[in-house]
Protein backbone atom coordinates (compact mmCIF):
# COMPACT_ATOMS: atom_id res chain seq x y z
CA UNK A 1 0.00 0.00 0.00
CA UNK A 2 1.62 3.40 -0.77
CA UNK A 3 1.58 6.13 1.33
CA UNK A 4 -1.03 8.26 0.28
CA UNK A 5 0.84 11.27 0.27
CA UNK A 6 3.41 10.05 -2.35
CA UNK A 7 0.61 8.38 -4.06
CA UNK A 8 -1.00 12.22 -4.58
CA UNK A 9 2.35 14.09 -5.18
CA UNK A 10 2.79 10.90 -7.85
CA UNK A 11 -0.90 11.55 -9.15
CA UNK A 12 -0.58 15.36 -9.81
CA UNK A 13 3.62 14.89 -11.03
CA UNK A 14 1.91 12.11 -13.60
CA UNK A 15 -1.14 14.70 -14.71
CA UNK A 16 1.35 17.57 -14.79
CA UNK A 17 2.91 15.91 -17.66
CA UNK A 18 -0.47 15.01 -19.71
CA UNK A 19 -2.05 18.14 -18.90
CA UNK A 20 1.05 20.35 -19.93
CA UNK A 21 1.21 17.90 -23.52
CA UNK A 22 -2.65 17.15 -24.34
CA UNK A 23 -4.31 19.91 -22.10
CA UNK A 24 -6.53 19.39 -19.56
CA UNK A 25 -9.68 19.19 -21.58
CA UNK A 26 -8.30 16.14 -23.35
CA UNK A 27 -7.49 14.16 -21.02
CA UNK A 28 -9.25 12.25 -18.99
CA UNK A 29 -9.17 10.92 -15.00
CA UNK A 30 -8.67 7.19 -17.01
CA UNK A 31 -5.52 8.43 -18.87
CA UNK A 32 -4.01 9.53 -15.45
CA UNK A 33 -4.85 6.17 -14.25
CA UNK A 34 -3.33 4.13 -17.35
CA UNK A 35 -0.43 6.64 -16.86
CA UNK A 36 0.17 5.61 -13.99
CA UNK A 37 -0.43 1.76 -14.37
CA UNK A 38 -3.43 1.68 -11.84
CA UNK A 39 -7.53 1.20 -11.67
CA UNK A 40 -9.20 4.56 -12.72
CA UNK A 41 -11.52 3.03 -9.82
CA UNK A 42 -8.61 3.35 -7.33
CA UNK A 43 -8.07 6.93 -8.20
CA UNK A 44 -10.94 7.81 -7.23
CA UNK A 45 -9.56 6.73 -3.88
CA UNK A 46 -7.31 9.73 -4.26
CA UNK A 47 -8.97 12.17 -5.93
CA UNK A 48 -12.74 13.22 -6.69
CA UNK A 49 -12.38 14.31 -9.54
CA UNK A 50 -10.32 15.34 -12.83
CA UNK A 51 -10.73 18.99 -11.21
CA UNK A 52 -9.43 18.26 -8.01
CA UNK A 53 -5.88 17.36 -9.59
CA UNK A 54 -6.16 20.51 -11.95
CA UNK A 55 -6.66 22.41 -8.33
CA UNK A 56 -4.34 20.73 -6.78
CA UNK A 57 -1.55 21.13 -8.99
CA UNK A 58 -2.64 24.55 -9.28
CA UNK A 59 -2.44 25.14 -5.37
CA UNK A 60 1.07 23.65 -5.31
CA UNK A 61 2.33 25.88 -7.85
CA UNK A 62 0.76 28.87 -6.72
CA UNK A 63 2.34 28.06 -2.99
CA UNK A 64 5.58 27.45 -4.43
CA UNK A 65 5.86 30.83 -6.54
CA UNK A 66 4.65 32.92 -3.12
CA UNK A 67 6.97 30.85 -1.11
CA UNK A 68 10.18 32.07 -3.44
CA UNK A 69 8.61 35.36 -3.90
CA UNK A 70 8.28 35.26 0.26
CA UNK A 71 12.40 33.91 0.79
CA UNK A 72 13.36 35.96 -1.52
CA UNK A 73 12.47 39.57 -0.66
CA UNK A 74 12.54 38.01 2.86
CA UNK A 75 15.87 39.80 4.12
CA UNK A 76 17.58 43.57 4.66
CA UNK A 77 18.57 43.34 0.85
CA UNK A 78 14.94 43.96 -0.05
CA UNK A 79 14.73 47.45 1.14
CA UNK A 80 16.03 48.01 -2.64
CA UNK A 81 13.71 48.00 -5.41
CA UNK A 82 16.40 46.60 -7.59
CA UNK A 83 17.87 44.12 -5.51
CA UNK A 84 14.82 43.44 -4.63
CA UNK A 85 13.70 42.83 -8.52
CA UNK A 86 16.27 40.93 -8.91
CA UNK A 87 15.81 38.53 -5.92
CA UNK A 88 11.82 38.33 -7.26
CA UNK A 89 13.23 37.22 -10.75
CA UNK A 90 16.07 34.75 -9.88
CA UNK A 91 13.23 33.04 -7.71
CA UNK A 92 10.49 32.80 -10.40
CA UNK A 93 13.11 31.10 -12.82
CA UNK A 94 13.95 28.81 -10.05
CA UNK A 95 10.39 27.87 -9.22
CA UNK A 96 10.03 27.43 -13.06
CA UNK A 97 12.41 25.33 -14.14
CA UNK A 98 12.17 22.98 -10.56
CA UNK A 99 9.27 21.45 -12.62
CA UNK A 100 8.85 23.58 -16.03
CA UNK A 101 5.03 21.09 -16.82
CA UNK A 102 3.84 21.99 -13.55
CA UNK A 103 4.70 25.91 -14.61
CA UNK A 104 3.41 25.42 -17.85
CA UNK A 105 -0.06 23.58 -16.28
CA UNK A 106 -0.52 26.81 -13.69
CA UNK A 107 0.38 29.33 -16.45
CA UNK A 108 -2.44 27.99 -19.11
CA UNK A 109 -4.73 25.32 -17.91
CA UNK A 110 -5.99 27.23 -14.67
CA UNK A 111 -8.90 28.62 -16.76
CA UNK A 112 -10.18 25.20 -16.88
CA UNK A 113 -10.85 25.15 -13.11
CA UNK A 114 -14.24 25.83 -11.54
CA UNK A 115 -15.79 29.63 -10.97
CA UNK A 116 -14.83 29.53 -7.12
CA UNK A 117 -11.25 28.12 -7.60
CA UNK A 118 -10.67 30.08 -10.51
CA UNK A 119 -11.32 33.55 -8.72
CA UNK A 120 -9.24 32.05 -6.19
CA UNK A 121 -6.33 31.55 -8.17
CA UNK A 122 -7.02 34.26 -10.16
CA UNK A 123 -6.74 36.69 -6.67
CA UNK A 124 -3.31 35.10 -5.67
CA UNK A 125 -1.94 35.64 -9.22
CA UNK A 126 -2.69 39.20 -9.12
CA UNK A 127 -1.19 39.42 -5.78
CA UNK A 128 1.88 37.56 -6.89
CA UNK A 129 2.19 39.85 -10.08
CA UNK A 130 1.17 42.96 -7.45
CA UNK A 131 4.80 41.91 -5.85
CA UNK A 132 6.73 43.28 -8.91
CA UNK A 133 4.31 45.33 -10.05
CA UNK A 134 5.22 47.33 -6.52
CA UNK A 135 8.90 46.98 -7.07
CA UNK A 136 8.90 48.38 -10.39
CA UNK A 137 6.98 51.36 -8.79
CA UNK A 138 8.98 51.67 -5.88
CA UNK A 139 12.02 51.71 -8.05
CA UNK A 140 10.61 54.17 -10.38
CA UNK A 141 9.53 56.70 -7.36
CA UNK A 142 13.21 56.63 -6.32
CA UNK A 143 14.58 57.10 -9.59
CA UNK A 144 16.27 53.17 -10.02
CA UNK A 145 13.84 52.51 -12.98
CA UNK A 146 12.39 53.96 -15.87
CA UNK A 147 9.06 53.00 -17.06
CA UNK A 148 5.59 54.47 -18.90
CA UNK A 149 3.65 51.74 -16.83
CA UNK A 150 4.77 50.12 -13.76
CA UNK A 151 1.92 47.26 -14.45
CA UNK A 152 2.90 46.78 -18.54
CA UNK A 153 6.26 46.51 -17.00
CA UNK A 154 5.53 43.68 -14.64
CA UNK A 155 3.52 41.88 -17.34
CA UNK A 156 6.30 41.96 -19.95
CA UNK A 157 8.87 40.51 -17.16
CA UNK A 158 6.29 37.75 -15.99
CA UNK A 159 5.19 36.40 -19.79
CA UNK A 160 9.26 36.37 -20.47
CA UNK A 161 9.78 34.83 -17.09
CA UNK A 162 6.47 31.89 -17.43
CA UNK A 163 7.81 31.74 -21.23
CA UNK A 164 10.81 29.57 -19.94
CA UNK A 165 8.54 26.45 -18.95
CA UNK A 166 8.03 26.56 -22.65
CA UNK A 167 11.69 25.88 -24.08
CA UNK A 168 13.52 24.97 -20.82
CA UNK A 169 15.16 21.67 -21.21
CA UNK A 170 17.46 20.21 -17.96
CA UNK A 171 19.88 18.61 -20.15
CA UNK A 172 19.84 21.96 -22.53
CA UNK A 173 23.02 24.19 -23.24
CA UNK A 174 22.03 26.60 -20.43
CA UNK A 175 21.99 25.60 -16.34
CA UNK A 176 18.80 26.99 -14.34
CA UNK A 177 22.18 29.46 -12.75
CA UNK A 178 22.82 30.74 -16.27
CA UNK A 179 19.25 31.25 -17.02
CA UNK A 180 18.86 32.91 -14.06
CA UNK A 181 21.50 35.49 -14.05
CA UNK A 182 20.74 36.43 -17.67
CA UNK A 183 17.20 36.94 -16.47
CA UNK A 184 18.02 39.11 -13.78
CA UNK A 185 20.27 41.13 -16.13
CA UNK A 186 17.34 41.86 -19.11
CA UNK A 187 15.13 42.59 -16.91
CA UNK A 188 16.93 45.49 -15.00
CA UNK A 189 18.27 46.73 -18.04
CA UNK A 190 14.74 46.70 -19.38
CA UNK A 191 14.07 49.25 -16.36
CA UNK A 192 16.88 51.41 -16.68
CA UNK A 193 17.19 54.71 -18.22
CA UNK A 194 18.26 54.07 -22.23
CA UNK A 195 21.39 55.92 -22.37
CA UNK A 196 21.05 56.27 -25.62
CA UNK B 1 -24.22 29.40 -51.26
CA UNK B 2 -21.16 30.64 -49.54
CA UNK B 3 -18.24 31.63 -51.41
CA UNK B 4 -15.22 29.49 -50.36
CA UNK B 5 -12.66 31.28 -49.81
CA UNK B 6 -15.32 33.52 -47.49
CA UNK B 7 -16.27 30.17 -45.66
CA UNK B 8 -12.47 28.20 -45.03
CA UNK B 9 -11.55 32.13 -43.30
CA UNK B 10 -14.80 31.96 -41.32
CA UNK B 11 -14.28 28.22 -40.26
CA UNK B 12 -10.41 29.12 -39.49
CA UNK B 13 -11.95 32.18 -37.11
CA UNK B 14 -14.48 30.10 -35.05
CA UNK B 15 -12.07 27.35 -34.96
CA UNK B 16 -9.12 29.71 -33.51
CA UNK B 17 -12.12 30.89 -31.07
CA UNK B 18 -12.46 26.96 -29.51
CA UNK B 19 -9.00 25.82 -29.80
CA UNK B 20 -7.66 29.01 -28.16
CA UNK B 21 -10.84 28.35 -25.08
CA UNK B 22 -10.65 24.69 -25.04
CA UNK B 23 -7.81 23.12 -26.57
CA UNK B 24 -7.45 22.17 -29.38
CA UNK B 25 -7.15 18.11 -28.60
CA UNK B 26 -10.29 18.88 -26.92
CA UNK B 27 -12.57 20.35 -29.57
CA UNK B 28 -13.89 18.26 -32.34
CA UNK B 29 -15.02 18.94 -36.03
CA UNK B 30 -18.63 18.46 -34.78
CA UNK B 31 -17.92 21.43 -32.22
CA UNK B 32 -16.63 23.64 -35.00
CA UNK B 33 -19.66 22.95 -37.10
CA UNK B 34 -21.89 23.81 -34.09
CA UNK B 35 -20.49 26.43 -33.69
CA UNK B 36 -20.76 27.83 -37.17
CA UNK B 37 -24.16 26.37 -37.34
CA UNK B 38 -23.79 23.80 -40.29
CA UNK B 39 -23.81 20.15 -40.21
CA UNK B 40 -20.41 18.62 -39.22
CA UNK B 41 -20.59 16.90 -43.21
CA UNK B 42 -20.96 20.15 -44.43
CA UNK B 43 -17.53 20.95 -42.74
CA UNK B 44 -16.18 17.91 -45.16
CA UNK B 45 -16.89 20.15 -48.34
CA UNK B 46 -14.36 22.63 -46.89
CA UNK B 47 -11.91 20.53 -45.19
CA UNK B 48 -10.61 17.09 -44.52
CA UNK B 49 -9.55 16.74 -40.94
CA UNK B 50 -9.53 18.69 -37.82
CA UNK B 51 -5.56 18.82 -38.35
CA UNK B 52 -6.50 20.60 -41.83
CA UNK B 53 -7.90 23.76 -40.19
CA UNK B 54 -5.25 24.03 -36.90
CA UNK B 55 -2.60 23.16 -40.56
CA UNK B 56 -4.32 26.30 -42.06
CA UNK B 57 -4.58 28.52 -38.93
CA UNK B 58 -0.95 28.34 -37.88
CA UNK B 59 -0.12 28.62 -41.55
CA UNK B 60 -2.16 31.88 -42.10
CA UNK B 61 -0.28 32.84 -38.91
CA UNK B 62 2.87 32.30 -39.05
CA UNK B 63 2.33 34.05 -42.83
CA UNK B 64 1.50 37.31 -41.01
CA UNK B 65 4.06 37.47 -38.79
CA UNK B 66 6.88 36.50 -41.62
CA UNK B 67 5.14 39.37 -43.93
CA UNK B 68 4.87 42.00 -41.27
CA UNK B 69 8.76 41.13 -40.50
CA UNK B 70 9.71 41.51 -44.23
CA UNK B 71 7.36 44.73 -44.16
CA UNK B 72 9.07 46.31 -40.98
CA UNK B 73 12.68 45.77 -42.25
CA UNK B 74 12.28 46.10 -46.00
CA UNK B 75 13.68 50.15 -45.71
CA UNK B 76 16.46 52.50 -45.22
CA UNK B 77 16.63 52.79 -41.73
CA UNK B 78 16.52 48.24 -41.00
CA UNK B 79 20.21 49.26 -41.71
CA UNK B 80 20.60 50.27 -38.11
CA UNK B 81 20.01 47.32 -35.59
CA UNK B 82 18.43 49.49 -32.96
CA UNK B 83 15.75 50.50 -35.62
CA UNK B 84 15.33 47.30 -37.13
CA UNK B 85 14.81 45.63 -33.36
CA UNK B 86 11.99 48.16 -32.79
CA UNK B 87 10.40 47.74 -35.82
CA UNK B 88 10.45 43.86 -35.61
CA UNK B 89 9.08 44.58 -32.50
CA UNK B 90 6.12 46.91 -33.45
CA UNK B 91 5.45 44.54 -36.45
CA UNK B 92 4.68 41.56 -33.56
CA UNK B 93 2.70 43.52 -31.82
CA UNK B 94 0.57 44.22 -34.42
CA UNK B 95 0.27 40.84 -35.69
CA UNK B 96 -1.02 39.73 -32.30
CA UNK B 97 -3.13 42.13 -31.25
CA UNK B 98 -4.82 42.36 -34.49
CA UNK B 99 -6.17 38.35 -34.04
CA UNK B 100 -4.91 37.46 -30.59
CA UNK B 101 -7.11 33.49 -30.55
CA UNK B 102 -5.32 32.88 -33.80
CA UNK B 103 -1.67 33.97 -32.42
CA UNK B 104 -2.49 31.76 -29.35
CA UNK B 105 -3.14 29.22 -31.18
CA UNK B 106 -0.01 29.54 -33.09
CA UNK B 107 2.44 29.72 -30.34
CA UNK B 108 0.21 26.62 -28.09
CA UNK B 109 -1.21 24.31 -30.32
CA UNK B 110 1.16 23.91 -33.00
CA UNK B 111 2.57 21.29 -31.60
CA UNK B 112 -0.62 19.06 -32.18
CA UNK B 113 0.06 19.02 -35.84
CA UNK B 114 1.46 15.73 -37.57
CA UNK B 115 4.97 15.23 -37.40
CA UNK B 116 5.87 16.78 -41.25
CA UNK B 117 3.91 19.63 -40.74
CA UNK B 118 5.11 20.31 -37.31
CA UNK B 119 8.90 19.90 -38.90
CA UNK B 120 7.79 22.86 -41.22
CA UNK B 121 5.80 25.06 -39.14
CA UNK B 122 9.34 24.60 -36.14
CA UNK B 123 11.70 25.89 -39.47
CA UNK B 124 9.81 28.74 -40.18
CA UNK B 125 9.35 29.48 -36.20
CA UNK B 126 13.38 28.94 -36.37
CA UNK B 127 13.80 31.51 -39.23
CA UNK B 128 11.43 33.76 -37.33
CA UNK B 129 13.65 34.03 -34.07
CA UNK B 130 16.70 34.21 -35.95
CA UNK B 131 15.70 37.48 -37.58
CA UNK B 132 15.93 39.09 -33.78
CA UNK B 133 18.15 36.96 -32.67
CA UNK B 134 20.92 38.36 -35.81
CA UNK B 135 19.37 42.00 -35.80
CA UNK B 136 20.55 41.70 -31.51
CA UNK B 137 23.95 39.65 -32.37
CA UNK B 138 24.36 42.72 -35.39
CA UNK B 139 23.70 45.72 -32.42
CA UNK B 140 26.12 43.43 -30.30
CA UNK B 141 28.76 44.07 -32.60
CA UNK B 142 28.82 47.60 -33.45
CA UNK B 143 28.50 48.51 -29.60
CA UNK B 144 24.80 49.27 -30.15
CA UNK B 145 23.31 46.83 -27.63
CA UNK B 146 24.72 44.81 -24.85
CA UNK B 147 23.84 41.19 -24.29
CA UNK B 148 25.40 37.98 -22.75
CA UNK B 149 23.51 35.92 -25.40
CA UNK B 150 21.82 37.27 -28.23
CA UNK B 151 19.88 33.86 -28.48
CA UNK B 152 18.62 34.05 -24.77
CA UNK B 153 17.63 37.92 -25.35
CA UNK B 154 15.40 36.97 -28.32
CA UNK B 155 14.02 34.40 -26.46
CA UNK B 156 12.90 36.62 -23.78
CA UNK B 157 11.71 39.56 -26.33
CA UNK B 158 9.52 36.87 -28.19
CA UNK B 159 7.76 34.88 -25.39
CA UNK B 160 6.92 38.48 -23.63
CA UNK B 161 5.72 39.38 -26.79
CA UNK B 162 4.06 36.26 -27.14
CA UNK B 163 2.49 36.56 -23.86
CA UNK B 164 0.58 39.57 -25.34
CA UNK B 165 -2.09 37.03 -26.87
CA UNK B 166 -3.31 35.95 -23.51
CA UNK B 167 -3.91 39.24 -21.88
CA UNK B 168 -4.64 41.54 -24.91
CA UNK B 169 -8.24 43.11 -24.76
CA UNK B 170 -9.18 44.95 -27.62
CA UNK B 171 -11.63 46.78 -25.40
CA UNK B 172 -8.97 46.76 -22.72
CA UNK B 173 -7.40 50.11 -21.11
CA UNK B 174 -4.13 50.22 -23.66
CA UNK B 175 -4.49 50.50 -27.48
CA UNK B 176 -2.36 48.61 -29.60
CA UNK B 177 -0.18 51.29 -30.52
CA UNK B 178 0.34 52.18 -26.76
CA UNK B 179 1.35 48.55 -25.86
CA UNK B 180 3.48 48.19 -29.33
CA UNK B 181 5.07 51.81 -27.73
CA UNK B 182 6.05 50.59 -24.46
CA UNK B 183 7.25 46.92 -25.65
CA UNK B 184 9.34 48.68 -27.85
CA UNK B 185 10.71 50.76 -25.11
CA UNK B 186 11.42 47.82 -22.97
CA UNK B 187 12.73 45.71 -25.64
CA UNK B 188 15.24 48.97 -26.62
CA UNK B 189 16.52 49.05 -22.83
CA UNK B 190 16.70 45.52 -21.67
CA UNK B 191 19.58 45.31 -24.70
CA UNK B 192 21.37 48.25 -23.25
CA UNK B 193 24.37 48.73 -21.33
CA UNK B 194 23.01 48.81 -17.36
CA UNK B 195 23.92 52.72 -16.42
CA UNK B 196 24.31 51.34 -12.64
Amino acid sequence: MIETGARRREIDQVASGLFHANGYAATSVRDIAKALDIQAASMYAHVASKEDVLWSIVDVAATAFERAADAATDDAASSDPVDRLAALVEAHVEVVTANPERSSVFVTEWRHLSADRRAAIGARRDAYEARFRRTIADGISVGAFSASDASVAATFLLTALNGIATWYRPDGRLSRDAIADQYVELALRSLSEDPR
